[in-house]
């Protein structure tokens, strides 16, 4: 069965609703957490479940150098490999091999690339992207497509647009699970006119839902809100909107207000590694000295486990003895306080008073590490 | 309240018991894993219940200079620090102190030696390790002593163990801490007659619970049953006797067959950061390509979470990966073994069957790495 959106209510373009899927019922806007390589970094799905986690994404280049999709393939799916019964959203591989794997050679064929482990020269075509999600047995699986840099010129920007309309109807024609949902990406650059065709384009393959790319890649916040702007106005109601790897809680009140349902992003688990916990104030280094004898928790107003049960004296500790408590700790938490936002908007949209809560929200939230 | 030790049956030497803490009672023979730095190393403390822990050892060094015993006695003591409600007891520095700060200079008042962390000058005495764990506020303390080197010759193991009893008498003098049980520890090297003086006169201090220190540093197996068989006949019964630093199967084996009730090493968990486990078999290294389509748990007879949730390929994928999640399942693992293992000896105490429990499990056991 594919998934299924549906649209509970709206508060202005902010939207309520639903994600119908195989493994279950879960509520949008959402958070999701990622799970490069078959594991949310230093957790485990009982922990991802009790943060209140839906979706999470893994990610197909990663999977398909390590361990391979045929020993997914062959224990049953990613489900089963990583233990997790909920939802999972493969991304396309086009990211990271844009990203990790220089240098590249993009043809109409796919990208010839070198692996980033060990300097393999290996070519993802869309087909082989696709294949390869149908063999993880994901819940949603992502068309290839190139994430444009920013800034790229018009002529550029065109083609590239173009030919990823192209990847996405190749890809669409080799998806062979029933039971995966197939989204499209969007593209277009920062051109307005691009977006447009390329969001037309795109729900003319009629996919399962919509993704906005090429966002946070160096672009200011305007121009990526215009990025969006631009793009969704096009796309239907009746389908989820996807904006990808975004996690910063500005820009996640940003998409809601112009209608995204869906974001994921390594931010939560990777500022834990780092000693940086998100707190409504803003976000905090847990290394700093001044938390030496702080026995209070990191957030009195979170109800994760972290801060429940431990002090920031005892997370700070874990992190100056490079105990990886610490990263797992903070990974609790910060995925819990991007997953208790969208809670926080999920209510506030149902009593039409999202941007009052934008704006309490950041009105307190200091974008500064201290 | 001190702990009390209370003797059930006895199946030859090997003792059933429980211990009684101010944090609930416990059988022995039982094996403690160890949290160096306040975390047994990427487990909570609702794991270590789940794998049935009872005490955890601490280790007075390592938290004296991280993060620093009034740091964690202005938290409230270290149950508080690290949210471990069950008992804990800490060593008493002096083997970190031989083993880890070099160079150092033993002198009566202690051992003068340098940080391993930034090479400063400190000293550790006696006295100054029993004020540390008081602070820490540990449910057991130990005495500071010297852990003989071996091979060492009679002059200095005798000069050295007499220097370890006036040290454990100091430290007893200073001990304030009416709710923390001190255990005093025989030396005595590999000689018979300095085993049975050092025994002898430490009972005479009347510690809480005793100690046989100086072992597993290097010598071959049988002297090291020796070693216990030569200390642990002039030990009270009504008092624990605690094995210091060991955790192989046949070790355990061996200090239980002789008497002893407590056990502590890192085995477990530093074996799980290597990618090794306990099997019935013996240890396995899941980093082995042979585990790669592998979709059957690491032990099928294993009631622990790891074994319940997760195959040998997807552990065998996390090392590979290097995904932190793979040292803190196998470590439940690893715990887990070792603790049913102390589990199963309980049972075949109670039944007068140990000596045949211990041929079943060792003829299965071969203790080695494939």
């Amino acid at each position: 069965m594919k998934i299924k959106y549906e649209l509970i209510t709206n508060d202005n373009r902010a939207r309520l609703g639903k994600l119908h899927t195989n493994h279950g019922t879960f509520d949008t806007p959402m958070f999701m957490p990622v799970g490069t390589l078959a594991t949310v970094k230093t957790l485990t799905p009982e922990e991802l479940k009790e943060v209140g986690s839906a979706v999470i994404l893994s990610n197909t280049y990663h999977l398909w150098l390590r361990p391979g999709e045929d020993v997914i393939e062959k224990a049953g799916g990613l489900h089963k490999f990583m233990n997790y019964d909920g939802p999972i959203l493969t991304d396309s591989g086009g990211f990271q091999v844009f990203s990790l794997a220089k240098p590249k050679d993009i043809t109409e064929e796919g990208v010839h690339f070198k692996s980033h482990l060990d300097g393999k020269n290996l070519l993802l075509t869309p087909e082989l992207s696709i294949q390869i999600q149908n063999k993880l047995d994901s819940d949603i699986a992502m068309s290839f497509d190139e994430c444009i840099p920013y800034p790229a010129d018009y002529d550029y920007a065109k083609k590239s647009t173009e030919r990823t309309l192209r990847w996405a109807k190749r890809g669409k024609d080799v998806h062979q699970n029933a039971n995966q949902s197939l989204f499209g990406i969007v593209q277009g650059g920062a051109y307005q006119d691009l977006r447009k065709w390329s969001a037309l384009e795109t729900v003319k393959l009629d996919f399962d839902g919509y993704s906005i790319g090429g966002t946070s890649v160096g672009e200011d916040k305007p121009t990526m809100y215009q990025m969006i702007d631009d793009a969704i106005k096009y796309l239907p109601e009746n389908k989820p909107r996807y904006l990808m790897g975004v996690g910063e809680p500005e820009d996640i009140f940003a998409g809601i207000e112009r209608g995204i349902d869906m974001f994921d992003c390594v931010l939560p688990t990777r500022l834990a590694r780092h000693g940086n916990a998100f707190t409504p104030q803003g976000k905090i280094n847990l290394k700093n000295l001044k938390y030496k004898e702080d026995f209070l928790p990191l957030d009195s107003t979170c109800d994760c486990y972290t801060c429940k049960h431990y002090s920031k004296a005892y997370l700070r500790h874990l992190f100056t003895a490079k105990e990886s408590l610490g990263g797992r700790l903070l990974s609790i938490h910060n995925i819990r306080f991007l997953i208790k936002l969208t809670e926080n908007i999920r209510e506030a949209i149902k009593e039409n008073r999202f941007l009052e809560y934008k704006k309490e929200f950041l009105d307190q939230y200091k974008n500064l590490n201290d």
